[in-house]
C-alpha cells in the first residue's frame, strides 16, 4: 500500500505528519512526501522543511493520497500540475484523503462534486464553488474520498482509516502506540465550544491568514 | 522566544510535529529544528526527512527546549555531544520539555534527578536508572521540566505550555486555530482502556521497537 502525501509551500505540518505518523504503521504500509520538485519544501510557519523524496511525476499510481491544507493551499489550487497529479493519482487510489484546508485541492481538481466533505471550520464556503457538500463533521467519508476538518482532525482520520483498511485491532493497536488518549486542558476546539470573542477575532483575521 | 526542537535520527515525527505546530502559534515565538549537524534527519519511519536547519553549537540558549522520543532515543542517549548540548541548553531555558522517550535523554543528561516524569508507558522502568520518579500522567509539570507521555500527548502538553505561557486565551485561540476537538473512533488510547490482548502483544513486542 502506497501511501503519497502531498507537500507544496505553506503547508501546515500537523496536517501532514498526524495522520502519517499513524497510517505509515500499518503493515504493509509504503510512506513517499511528494511534491512538484523533490527536495525540501517549507511549511506554513517558515521553520519547518520536510524533504519530498519524490516529484510528482515519479508517484503517479499510489493507493491512498493524503493532502493536506495550509494557508498555501489557495495557491496550489491554481497549480495545473498539482490538479492534474491529483486527478490521474485519484484514478488508481483506495482512499483519496484530505485534512483542512487539503480539500479545496480534491474540490479544484473536480474530485468532489457533488460529494459530502469538510475542511477548517473558517473555510466551508470555499468548498462551494467547486460542486462539494460542506459538511459540518469531524471526519467526512463520502465513497472513497475521506475529508477531516482542521489540523488536528487528520489524526481521527486516520484511525478511521486504519480500521476499514486493517480492521477494528489494527487501529487500536496504533492509537495505543501513539497513546492517543485525549486530555486537552482547555475545551475551545470548535467554534461552538470556544468563547465566542475568541472565535469572531479569527474571524476577522482569516482572510490575513488564508490568503495566498 | 526561540524554541529548539531536538532532532536525532530515528525520532518519531508526531512527537515533534505535534507540539511545534502549536508552540509555533505564540506570539514572538521562532522555532528552530537542531541536530547534530545540520541538514535533514530521518524519522523512524524511515520515510520522513525534516531538515535540521542549524547544528547544536548554532542554538546554545534556547528559551524552550524539546526533546522527540523514537526508537533513536537509545542511541541519542548515549551521545555526550547530545547530552552536552543538552545540559547547556538548559542552563538557559524557561521550559525543558520531551514527549514520549525523549524524557529519557533529558534524564541521562541529569536534569530530571529527583523529578517527576513521564514518558512513552511501554517505558516507564527506563527513567528509574537516571533518578527520575516515573509518574503515570499525560502531561508532568515539575519546575520547568515538562514531559508528556507517548506520541501524541505532546498536543495537550503544547496546551498546557500555551497557557503558561501566554495565558488561557492565548492557548484557546491556538486549540480552536488547530480544531483540536478530538473525537477518536477507539477508546484504546492507554493500556487500561485498549484490550488486554493487545496490550500483552505490545509488550511482547517492545524490545523489538524499541532497540537501537
Amino acid at each position: 500500500m502506497q501511501i503519497a502525501v502531498l507537500l507544496y509551500d505553506r503547508f501546515t505540518s500537523l496536517d501532514a505528519i498526524g495522520p502519517y505518523e499513524l497510517l505509515g504503521r500499518a503493515p504493509g504500509a509504503e510512506t513517499v512526501f511528494v511534491a512538484r520538485e523533490a527536495g525540501p519544501v517549507r511549511g506554513d510557519q517558515g521553520s519547518l522543511a520536510i524533504v519530498a523524496d519524490r516529484s510528482l511525476d515519479e508517484v503517479p499510481a499510489p493507493d491512498v493520497v493524503l493532502v493536506p491544507g495550509g494557508p498555501g493551499s489557495r495557491a496550489a489550487m491554481r497549480d495545473e500540475r498539482v490538479l492534474d497529479w491529483l486527478r490521474v493519482a485519484d484514478t488508481h487510489t483506495t482512499w483519496t484523503t484530505s485534512v483542512c484546508t487539503g480539500s479545496h485541492l480534491l474540490a479544484a481538481a473536480g474530485l468532489l462534486k457533488g460529494r459530502r466533505a469538510t475542511t477548517h471550520w473558517l473555510t466551508f464556503d470555499e468548498l462551494v464553488p467547486h460542486g462539494a457538500e460542506p459538511t459540518r463533521e469531524r471526519v467526512v467519508v463520502d465513497g472513497k474520498y475521506v475529508t477531516a476538518a482542521g489540523v488536528s482532525a487528520g489524526i481521527d482520520m486516520a484511525l478511521q482509516l486504519l480500521g476499514r483498511i486493517g480492521g477494528d485491532e489494527l487501529a487500536q493497536t496504533v492509537q495505543l502506540l501513539t497513546e492517543y488518549d485525549p486530555q486537552p486542558p482547555y475545551d475551545a476546539g470548535s467554534p461552538e465550544k470556544a468563547p465566542a470573542h475568541v472565535v469572531a477575532r479569527l474571524r476577522a483575521e482569516r482572510e490575513g491568514m488564508y490568503e495566498a
